[in-house]
């Protein structure tokens, strides 16, 4: 066994060889972690010998591949509840030991996971940086001089120094990316409700959201799809649309990018170029890059601290803090502190200055397929935070703080170092319901930088294909082609024409009989022998518009997948035996418009 | 021209027959207008015949064919702006003058239609009776001892008297439905954000709809469909899927509708027989009711009153009340004195509990087409919100005050009428953006209940076919039916069998050869002659997730129209040309089951 690789593959081929077992791996990350503990307060609790017997214990004497997270061990968050452990969220007034798990924690534990222990946060999850809490600062995995980064500080930690294969953290204001930037970690900030909050201490409960930290965006992509299910126990929990279901592996040939406009760095010297590197990879993997407003994000960040949401945090801690102010950090408590004053109206108003922000937002996004931004202007220095407590804690946030808010999926990615060896990472986001595609993105760039990951080398191509977001391409040959009498049909349903292309040469094209309103339309077969490239166009429609758009069209017509001239197959135009038959056969002519203009030529006097 | 049939069908057939222009109309309804006005003050404004001429004089010299709403005429809800007249949402010291008409009205402008006037409404649309304005009290179109409902006081008259064809409401708690109940026609309450609520002045701004008083639901759902149009005006605006975009005849052959296990009629004698009565003649027509547990709906009504949710019509009139307060009436200043004390904290806890009730209310609507409830439990006189003006009022709102909150669509229908000749009404809901089937809905409650419409006799049938819900039937052949390996992608898709059953005798079956991964899959295809009937199953599926179960196809299968044995069409599985001809024909067996038990004999070794 390597002393770092956790890394799920590679525990697996372990275990089915022999040469590790889940008892040996847990008592060497344990005495691993016991070690570390003292320099970088990572576990707040680290279970016992005999608190993590029971799940070691029941592995015993099954077969690797009978569950599919098998002895994969995984730090828990301290605002996040294992049956029978004391849960803090950093704060030991506020300590309280749950009865039963979150939901997500006894979803893992059911696949085979073994808890470790609970990690070290930035009390109540307020922070990003990884100093405020009671049980210790937690420095950074890489470089002395500068924080894990928070407030899901421990759980960062966890895997970057490899105790655990992954770690759950939380995420409202950026708590699973910031701490993913700062140590060459994948963070995956899902979209709100996939993964269940029940048993979850509250941070801001319309915007909170379970997180993992991995060291590859293919593992957070597998762990996703294990575990995003409807929890009847969580209010905000959400049903996750199946094209959001399948694994994600490598991106799509051609994409679609937003870049902010206005760039923050900050003044650091060397962010510019690691970000422009990034960009400049996602180009070189077919991607465009399109620059867009930042201007209304910046502004829906500035909300979540500036504005009511603090209410939120505050219904979780206010009673403590009026009773026993002292049991709170001051830092916290001057977060705090206008919240109790905020005033219903107020968050009213805030609410549709949001709702305001979140249109320019969402009409940014709504032609691309992600957005990247750096996942902080520059990496703050310890000796910063001492002196300032607050201000170096917000430029962390700086590109995170709006995504809650927004309803917006997001990955933190690893991107580079910094020259004093510091990791430095990227963030793409998008829609809700597009995690596994960004993840996808994730991935591509893990594997296109030759990075180093955590507890490995590069990181392994994979023989997946990539993963669709909320949108599909679909291949019309027929009246629905631009200009024609029911690409109506198209436009209502918000599609845009990505090209005009031709079939592979394998297909044949007939003139269906007209129907009862007298139009007449084509039909599209696939032959063995005698094909020909039929001119189509691909039009790209959003993935829920599809149901209503089958449902418009009649029998003898369909849609399976088509295969393009450049070899891709995508959704389009089928036609049923039957029809084809008895129909007038067009293909000499290679399209339906050509064979539209030949009939008017064939009509017209000269 | 009839005195008072005003619906649109019937203008149109006396426009193109030359027996009526736009002009000749709006003169006589002026008229009409002015001597009702002293009775039942419906107007605070009506258009004079210099504010009127432009919008008749551009349609001099058009034929009535060119614009859908040619010389329609209607009435605007005075909370919503017509340019350049006062917009005075019930309070004098509250009015001012738009340069802009609200999008809406601007769009029904635009399609032809003539507005009025600006009607009559409770203060600031808070209140369900119509007798809350210092522009008078409305009474009952019918009965003299009842008020016309509001807060769409004027709005609901305008229609019910013979002004206008169609009338402008706004709901938030219910204005849009319980005037229509009370008056014989037909208030449309669409989902949140299908119509712009830009120009309007708010009374909860994350809650209000502007709502269609019509005669008929038909009528309803032909400008629904001409005006749900995203509105860049509007953050809280939404795109309307496609399935809920075509106009609503009638409904489907069978369907599920739910009916709340506890009736509250608070006493009245008419009510439970009338509600019966409904109930028993939509079960006729096919549908099945399931009681449902309506305590979370109640719980969730009363949060809008009780709760901070004051505070947005606070944060509208908040100023006024405070520099003016006699400008607003007593009793919306008894409604609105808790909204100041309100703090953020009390807010959110109530939007959490908001969403715990959500999710229980969303839970009993799963596996429903809609719900059916009174209207309201019993009507209130006159002389009882004399008495006393919050009680009365807020029984009126039982039913009705929970709809925006849990983000439901609406639609009032009329449902009959008492012994003392007062229209009684019916309310059908539910899930957003099923609008267009809840029409179809109160349209197959109109023509089957045989009632007489506002203005006209019994409603007419239409030839069109039954609107769509957000759900769609799929009939699979293979290994996607109950038990096979491919089931799951239904299961994972929400999707629920609804009858297993066979096609049409006119389909021949084929074992496609094994694909890449080994699996055999049948491939169904129809034919002129030799057909038989396959098993099928229908499963229903949401309309949402048909793109992402589309994307699990393989050529050379799609989805396409089966027919099935009693002679409906369903979108179901189809096969590509070329496959079938190199197949093995297995329609002998009826279908894939049988013909895979079929070879498990033929193998098995007795």
């Amino acid at each position: 066994m390597s002393t770092f690789d956790l890394r799920l593959s590679t525990l697996r081929r372990e275990y089915r060889e022999g040469s590790l077992t889940p008892r040996k791996l847990i008592a060497r990350l344990r005495d691993k972690a016991a070690a570390l503990n003292p320099e970088f307060n990572l576990f707040i609790h680290l279970l016992t010998e005999e608190e993590i017997a029971p799940f070691v214990d029941r592995l015993e004497g099954h077969d690797p591949d009978s569950l599919p997270l098998y002895g994969i061990p995984f730090a828990i968050k301290d605002n996040i509840d294992l049956a029978g452990i004391e849960t803090t969220a950093g704060c030991p007034a506020f300590a309280y030991t749950p009865d039963e798990s979150a939901t997500l924690v006894g979803q893992l534990i059911a696949l085979g996971a073994i808890p470790l222990g609970k990690t070290n946060l930035d009390q109540f999850a307020t922070g990003l940086n990884g100093t405020r809490s009671p049980y210790g600062k937690c420095r950074n995995s890489v470089h002395p001089g500068y924080p894990s980064g928070g407030s899901s500080a421990g759980s960062s930690l966890a895997v970057a120094l490899g105790v655990a294969s992954f770690a759950l953290g939380t995420d409202t204001a950026g708590s699973g990316r910031v701490p993913a930037a700062l140590n060459n970690l994948v963070g995956l900030k899902p979209t709100k409700g996939l993964l269940s909050t029940a048993g979850v201490v509250p941070a801001c409960r319309t915007l909170d959201c379970v997180t993992f930290f991995t060291a590859t965006a293919a593992e957070a992509s597998e762990l996703l799809a294990l575990t995003a299910r409807h929890d009847p126990r969580d209010a905000y929990s959400r049903r996750n649309p199946q094209w959001n279901a399948a694994r994600a592996f490598g991106t799509p040939h051609a994409f679609r990018f937003g870049v902010p406009a206005q760039l923050e760095f900050a003044g650091c010297s060397e962010s510019p170029a690691l970000f422009a590197q990034t960009r400049a990879l996602l180009e070189a993997a077919g991607g465009e890059a399109v620059e867009i407003d930042f201007q209304p994000f910046v502004e829906a960040a500035q909300l979540l601290y500036q504005g009511p949401w603090v209410g939120e945090r505050y219904s979780v801690t206010g009673e403590l803090m009026t009773t026993q102010p002292d049991a709170v950090l001051p830092v916290i408590r001057d977060v705090l502190a206008k919240a109790p004053g905020a005033t219903a109206v107020e968050l009213f108003r805030a609410q549709y200055r949001l709702q305001d922000l979140k249109t320019l937002c969402d009409a940014s996004l709504d032609t691309l397929d992600f957005v990247l931004t750096p996942t902080y202007p520059r990496p703050v220095t310890l000796a910063e935070l001492e002196r300032d407590p607050i201000g170096p804690n917000s430029l962390l946030g700086y590109y995170t703080n709006f995504m809650n808010l927004l309803d917006y999926a997001a990955v933190a990615a690893p991107a580079g170092f910094m020259e004093n060896g510091l990791p430095w990472g990227v963030t793409v986001f998008g829609r809700a319901f597009t995690d596994q595609y960004l993840l996808g993105v994730a991935d591509l760039l893990q594997r296109r930088s030759g990075m180093r990951c955590v507890g490995g080398g590069e990181v392994d191509a994979s023989p997946h294909g990539a993963a669709a977001n909320d949108r599909m391409t679909v291949a019309v040959c027929g009246a629905h082609m631009q200009g024609l009498p029911l690409n109506r049909d198209l436009v209502a349903r918000g599609a845009r024409l990505v090209r005009a292309t031709r079939t592979a040469p394998c297909y044949r094209l007939c003139a269906l009989p007209a129907s009862a309103d007298g139009t007449r339309r084509p039909g599209m077969w696939r032959v063995a022998d005698d094909g020909v490239g039929i001119a189509v166009e691909v039009w790209e429609m959003p993935s829920a518009e599809f149901g209503s758009f089958l449902a418009t069209i009649p029998y003898p017509l369909g849609l399976g997948k088509v295969e393009l001239s450049d070899g891709s197959w995508t959704a389009g135009f089928i036609c049923e035996p039957y029809a084809v038959q008895s129909a007038e056969d067009i293909s000499a002519f290679g399209g339906w418009r050509a064979w539209l203009d030949g009939r008017h030529l064939q009509a017209a006097p000269g």
